[in-house]
């Protein structure tokens, strides 16, 4: 791990008390510190939360939270909480709320000498965004001696106008530089390599663009039904559960033309320039699907319509495919197919690059000429890592193909790989948003939704179990294709 | 194993006694005539030599080869030899003894009930090829009921000149559809899978020119010295033996267009193309070596000229290094290099593709460009197979790369591969000449060299167990490479 500048700050965590902050944030937080010098200590963290709780009640919830989840070593973590984690409850977020927040941040950052650099994390539900947005701007929370910067989670809105509406409140308070929207998948060391991959390997390069390539698949397969969010998901839906962000995210950096430099603003300008080139999606290119009861590995899986949370007749879509096409130089005629969904056969993300067929084939009827077509493999989850599958002649008489492939497993190379959350605080921290969604990109990725949006076509059913409803196998096999078995 | 159509025939071994016919001709025989029907028996063998021997000490000697070379299983072996092996001296190789041999094929066809089909294959000194072509052709034996083809090894001529006679005696008896002139080289799996590897997979077709390839490396390594051939070495020489056959085939291979189809006179065309795009041989293109005493491995090794059979001043080359310019449209500006060598520190023949690097580089002054540049390697010996090098990032912080290698192992994927001879000898029965060297593609190889064997460059001495001269760096040094480490 190279040594990383990370400047002295206040970490202040709202919906500290979550589950979320208590499972994902805080174990990363306490990792990342780790790293970082200690005496005087980097960072000190600030908890943030409705109910009122003592500094050391916070830190017994938290410390609870890791016992029951086997964090190890716990006797450091144990440790790292009690020397750092503080508490400050917001009740009802009225403004006497924010101000004794603001109290409480300056008398840490006094006892502590820390510069006024001041990390704001939302641990929160989307709904909640606005408020305490408006509570830390109104309260002058944002305005220090030092750096401030904002990090919102996933999701940011629910469509255009309400994503559009959210920037502008950010956006009164925070300038877009020191805004962070985190999208989990663009932690992920596969994705950060696949900039890699594209822009230091030529001969990879070489071939990414309509020339070679016929068209290109990204599914993100759960094998998870909704478990404990349904209320949350049957308001949300697949399409702006994984979609709009996670789906979209791949979708710019599989398709964006090589940037400047790697500057954030400028990686950033050539995936916006993607969601650009999508021509409007038709409803003819949307599957919309909802899982019905089945049967997964041995377990038997209730119906969505069935889950604790989810309306009886409800219409949420718990998987989607797309055809978009992307209008660009580059992309011209080679379709992205798009699948997600939930209660699949496994859990798999996956981009798919297909490359042409060979213009004239020499190897008979018996090798269909678009199953010798080689492809690209690039796996996100579960094992990160690719695969190349290609052609080649049996040994013997007679010219008689196999295809194989080669792989490569991030894993085997490097052992285990850094948690998602680990890159992106630390990036945070750092000031570097080239892994974050900008404020245009993510306007821009709601505006390409839109039109599913206000015009949902109708819902498929799915046996849990399955790859989705059977329109999902025809929307690819119209032009010809098939999804990738996964 | 596809099953072969083979017509029954009669397979004429002249220097049937010597050591190439004993201990690789007849077991690659016997192997693949144990795949083809046997009852009638599709072959049956007749060797030729200048001792009188009978039918059943011809046997006994070939059979004492095998039990020497612990040939395995080795009862049916010899039940086979038993069965199918005749035996015709040929004396000094007058018009009588060739008239017997008439007489004696023509009682061997008969009592097998044979149709005519009749193979003359020399497994003799390549000056001895003539008379013996000749004496085939004045007895009127390459005239039957059936067809008849004539099988030679390397070398084919030792110059231009020499080629082309050849070519003309040759054909004065043998129309080229019925010459099959061998290439060990080119009965490889992996040399037929390069036809394969580039026709039937676009992916690495479509980066298979200058847009996307740097240079191009041609190794054919040896760690042998010239142990019992010596006599014959030092008439020959690296270019001789090795450069103007072996590597001239894998460099027409590498550097071919895609054939119309992949009938033999088709891929032929190609690869003769690609002779006549090379660029005449300049002094500054080539480097000669010769081995002195060193050690390979803890052996030592005494220096070429005092090897038994060589001359004490000898100047011939163990050793050549070329630089190739080949000036097509689809190389134009991309050098290729051939080496080969004896003594050098281990066996290994590969062609390697170094494509360009990236256009712009964004990772830093850490690492070099040049070094990043993705390499695509085809090994023939020992292990044959692919890798392809490219570079990833390393997890973690911050964006450093690492270059990993993706490997292929024909023997991983499918065990032992079939033995080269095996390829080579059903190609002849079936009639297909594709792996066999035309003679227009001959005579353009010879004519290639004819600058180097017309004013051969000095010799440059490296020590038995290094990769050879010093200005073998250096001359791919000077355009700013290296070859690359085996």
């Amino acid at each position: 791990m190279p040594s990383v500048h990370v400047e002295r700050h206040l970490f202040v965590v709202f919906g500290a008390t979550g589950d979320l902050a208590g499972r994902m944030l805080l174990p990363s937080l306490r990792e990342v510190a780790s790293q970082l010098p200690r005496r005087p200590p980097t960072l000190r963290v600030l908890g943030c939360g409705r109910r009122p709780l003592t500094d050391r009640e916070f830190q017994d919830e938290v410390i609870a939270w890791w016992k029951k989840d086997r964090v190890t070593p716990l006797a450091p973590a144990i440790a790292w909480a009690r020397a750092n984690l503080a508490y400050q409850s917001l009740g009802d977020e009225g403004p006497d709320d924010f101000r004794k927040l603001g109290a409480r941040m300056a008398e840490i950052e006094k006892e502590n000498r820390l510069p006024g650099n001041r990390i704001f994390y939302l641990a929160l539900p989307s709904q909640a965004f606005p408020k305490t947005i408006r509570g830390i701007g109104e309260a002058g929370l944002h305005r220090s001696a030092g750096w401030t910067r904002l990090v919102v989670e996933k999701p940011f809105g629910t469509n255009l106008a309400s994503a559009h509406e959210l920037n502008e409140i950010v956006h009164t308070y925070f300038d877009e530089r020191r805004v962070y929207r985190i999208d989990h998948y663009l932690g992920k060391e596969t994705v950060q390599n696949l900039l890699v991959f594209r822009l230091a390997n030529m001969f990879f390069e070489s071939v990414w663009s309509r020339e070679c390539i016929d068209f290109v698949e990204i599914t993100v397969a759960e094998q998870l039904g909704v478990e404990q969010r349904g209320d949350y998901y049957d308001r949300a839906g697949a399409l702006r559960d994984m979609v709009q962000n996670h789906l979209t995210q791949l979708l710019t950096l599989t398709g964006m033309d090589e940037p400047a430099n790697l500057e954030a603003d400028e990686v950033r300008n050539e995936k916006v320039k993607v969601l650009r080139s999508v021509e409007p999606i038709r409803p003819e290119d949307v599957v919309r699907g909802q899982y019905r009861a089945g049967r997964i590995g041995g377990r038997r899986v209730p119906a969505y319509r069935d889950e604790a949370g989810v309306a009886r007749r409800s219409e949420t879509e718990t998987f989607v495919a797309l055809r978009l096409r992307v209008n660009s130089w580059r992309w011209q005629g080679v379709p992205f197919f798009l699948r997600t969904g939930k209660c699949l056969p496994k859990k798999r993300t996956e981009i798919v690059i297909h490359f042409r067929s060979p213009p004239v084939w020499f190897f008979g009827e018996a090798i269909p000429r678009n199953i010798a077509a080689n492809r690209l493999t690039i796996v996100l989850q579960p094992d990160e890592g690719f695969e190349l599958a290609f052609e080649i002649k049996n040994p013997g008489l007679g010219v008689e193909l196999s295809t194989h492939r080669l792989h490569f497993l991030y894993s085997e190379a490097f052992g285990p790989l850094p948690e998602a959350y680990h890159t992106l605080l630390t990036d945070v921290m750092r000031g570097d948003q080239t892994l974050f969604v900008r404020a245009d990109e993510v306007e821009d990725s709601w505006r390409m939704y839109e039109p599913i949006l206000r015009h949902p076509p109708r819902i498929r059913p799915y046996a849990a179990g399955s790859w989705g409803p059977k329109e999902a196998e025809e929307l690819v096999r119209s032009v010809g294709y098939e999804w990738s078995s996964l």
